[in-house]
């Protein structure tokens, strides 16, 4: 068969940026603050940047972190990196220092950027990584580089399947890892996402889901390639929210539904804008929060992902019908996560066996994955890739349900796990740094349920024989430690913790008694 | 690099039937006149067709005829053929039968699938093939094979550029080639149409395009891909086609501007139903055309392609700004063939060097594009493929301008232009001017030889029913828009024009007829 060379483009996401840079030169690209930039522009200044970083000693496949709120640079540097040939690394910006620390010197990176918001950060970082990391900061030092790779021309990508981003999840076990996203996957996501929510020109999407996070659910792309407006957002701020959803005639945004109440909680009290689209994911949004939105003429669409599966890959498709259901029915079925999405293979629910389970909305079990929205593995960690691809699918992680009609509902996160704001928080990290203290004998945290945050950590305390830890005391130790959001809310001190007879902690007990 | 199992799957358009019979199982899939069909029906019909088709003695890799208007047969083999293994040759049923055979003979089929329409038909070629291929027609045989390979668990895809499908081009010009699609490009034009036409589970289209032509522009497989309704009509007659859009609530159809004339003429005078969404392709639309339309509340989109593009390669991509423009402007723009889809590369216009020609909207060069939705090549003909590919580029064979804002306006196809002492002559420009004129219904222009000027125009006009226009009183209108020299030396009023089965006019009758 005639294999002719014109039939075959690596599939990569920065296509979109040259697709929107010819048809859209004129468009608004980009929003952020007084920055207004056009398709054009946005690309022009992508090459510069990506130039600048090709021509850096640190070569193809150089890891660049990026520290950084939803600002320009971040959204540039979605497209500059991977035309570099190089590798993204967002940060989270929440994190503590030496956690960031922890995982530029994992990745290897040997670049940071960061925003005027995390400068200061970006250089205590530096400082503690002796040299090891240079640090380019918004401003000149960055417009320097922009205008130094002017009239770069990226090399074509040689592998579709190559590695695009790290982006490093804290997992359950504790430990960060670092997901290996490919070009391909983050190609078909961004598409996937565009049709699912309806992306075109006149799109504006405000950006309050942290870019940093699953590089935005691939919504840096998506919107790109659809030729909408990415509007940029540095806090999460609740006035500053409805301030842009006003001031720039938004009419799509993302966030977890922690973020949502609070922006219903700050509405106006009449509203008249356009129709504003809303995806949400993280945790189910509850019937309450379905009904504020929807009075605000704000739909939501429930999506649920991983970090491993390039954000969103299920979607609660929503089928007309259900428009006639009474509202609690509506909420109720607008809870489950869902189906794979357009370009995802369908989830299943497995038993420990690897076996599905009966589709009754009962049994549960693991929710697994294959397809081309899932990463390649985790970065330097054989084990945990291994251990997270056994029996050829992507384990989650979650436990789930399967209903009659093939829609995911999760039942529980896999225990140790705990989903706040959005973040997710691993029990065991916070357990290992609580142990650290003088004091404690023997700590379990387990999550409960929050309104604002859906989930927040609560510790359970044996303290060592002879003392009586301050509970303001170990919350100063653990805020030294890790990042302050992942301090629990409450200590309560036991004289010991339920446990099997295998020894483990039974954790459900402790989750009740929290309650 | 860890190069994870589960993070691959071949991309095929199969899929989407797969993904649909789960999220949208209980869903009209396909309305044929009596038969309707969900989701869950249309893939146990694919998978039991494709289980038969898979078990004959062709084994992988047949390819099988299919010889069907717009009926449910042809819909189903665009899915149980390749689930099979098999390669897909849609037959265009207005070809004469000696034609047929030729493409059979061709392609090496052995089994012809065929509708009742067609049976006749099949049986003619089948006899002309003296026992070289074996028929099943619509109803028991066809229903024999659907049963006999029920349960039917397909191979993998061993390969997403394999050979999908060979679609002959029925052309204007020359002897048909068989066009190589494979799935890998069949998959993103797929969701390329899906994203553009804003398809969604609402979705009800009407098949009105043929299937067979570049299997219906990818929608065969767009629409499933939404979880829409595909709705067949047998037939194109206009009042076929009124009373399916009232009957069946129809959202979207895809015609050539041709049958979109006879669908304006045939509407009725007032319409309250839903907006419909047309696509065309095959000719610009006319501003006339727009207006009635738009009356109607039909909005129209122009796209560009070829078979060897997958069908639509370009679209006249809307922007919001040009909805305030006056009425010809508007179609003036419209009438551009415009940018590369989202999957597509962007087309380039290339002078006989290869090189670029100024974007200024004046120039004229071939039309050259490359990318995912390109084919593989002509089948059993590789020297027409080398042509078609030189340069690494597809040659579209279609002459056209790049305006300076990146959207390309075709001229003609590199025969049509008219080359009159010394100046080019677009036919197309001027069967615009001509159209625009109350009088005129339809215009196709040919060049004639001519001693003096080397080429001069004729115009063949089909009248507006109930008019007889005067040529005299054309050429004074044509020369109030256009250069003295463009303006036809004759004028020739026909009842209709001579046309492919695609609807696109065959010009070469029309030059013969001219001399």
């Amino acid at each position: 068969m005639v294999r002719g060379a014109p039939a075959f483009e690596p599939l990569t996401p920065t296509s979109f940026l040259r697709r929107a840079a010819v048809v859209h030169a004129d468009r608004p690209a980009l929003v952020d603050g007084e920055l207004r930039l056009t398709y054009a522009e946005l690309e022009r200044r992508a090459l510069g940047l990506g130039g600048s970083l090709a021509a850096r000693s640190g070569g193809p496949g150089e890891r660049i972190g990026i520290l950084a709120t939803n600002s320009a640079p971040l959204l540039e540097a979605h497209y500059a990196v991977p035309l570099a040939g190089a590798t993204m690394v967002p940060l989270n910006h929440r994190l503590a220092a030496a956690e960031q620390v922890a995982v530029l010197t994992h990745a290897g990176a040997t670049l940071l950027i960061c925003d005027r918001e995390m400068a200061a950060r970006a250089d205590e970082v530096a400082a503690a990584m002796d040299g090891a990391l240079e640090v380019v900061v918004e401003g000149e030092g960055y417009e320097r580089l922009v205008a130094a790779g002017e009239g770069f021309e990226p090399e074509p990508l040689e592998d579709e399947r190559g590695l695009l981003s790290l982006n490093y999840t804290s997992g359950t076990t504790g430990s960060p890892k670092g997901v290996m996203a490919h070009h391909r996957g983050a190609y078909l996501q961004a598409l996937a996402m565009a049709f699912h929510s309806h992306l075109d020109q006149r799109t504006r999407m405000l950006w309050t889901l942290p870019m940093f996070h699953c590089n935005g659910w691939c919504f840096t792309w998506a919107v790109t390639a659809a030729g909408g407006t990415h509007v940029c957002l540095r806090t999460t701020d609740p006035t500053d929210i409805w301030a842009a959803i006003e001031g720039e005639a938004i009419t799509h945004l993302n966030a977890a539904p922690t973020l949502l109440l609070s922006i219903a909680a700050a509405a106006p009290t009449t509203r008249e804008g356009e129709r504003i689209r809303i995806a949400t994911g993280g945790a189910p949004p509850t019937p309450t929060l379905l009904a504020e939105l929807a009075a605000l003429g704000i739909e939501v669409t429930h999506l649920y992902g991983l970090t491993e599966t390039f954000g969103p890959l299920a979607i609660c498709e929503w089928q007309p019908e259900w428009d006639e259901l009474p509202a609690e029915r509506r909420a109720a079925l607008k809870a489950r996560q869902g189906v794979g999405n357009a370009i995802a293979e369908q989830l299943r629910v497995v038993d420990e066996a690897g076996e599905d389970v009966p589709s009754d909305g009962k049994t549960i079990g693991e929710v697994v994955v294959r397809g081309n929205n899932v990463m390649l593995g985790y970065y330097r960690d054989e084990e945990a890739t291994d251990n997270a691809f056994r029996g050829g699918h992507f384990h989650t992680g979650d436990l789930g349900v399967m209903h009659p009609d093939g829609y995911v509902e999760l039942r529980d996160r896999a225990k140790d796990l705990i989903v706040s704001g959005g973040e997710n928080i691993s029990s065991v990290e916070v357990e290992a740094a609580l142990a650290a203290h003088p004091d404690v004998y023997e700590v379990a945290v387990v999550p409960v349920p929050d309104e604002r945050w859906g989930e927040r950590p609560v510790a359970f305390v044996v303290p060592r024989p002879g003392t009586t830890p301050d509970p303001a005391d170990l919350d100063t130790h653990i805020r030294a430690l890790l990042a302050g959001f992942k301090a629990p809310d409450r200590y309560e001190l036991r004289d010991e913790l339920p446990k099997t007879a295998t020894g483990k902690v039974r954790k459900f007990v402790l989750r009740d008694e929290a309650r």
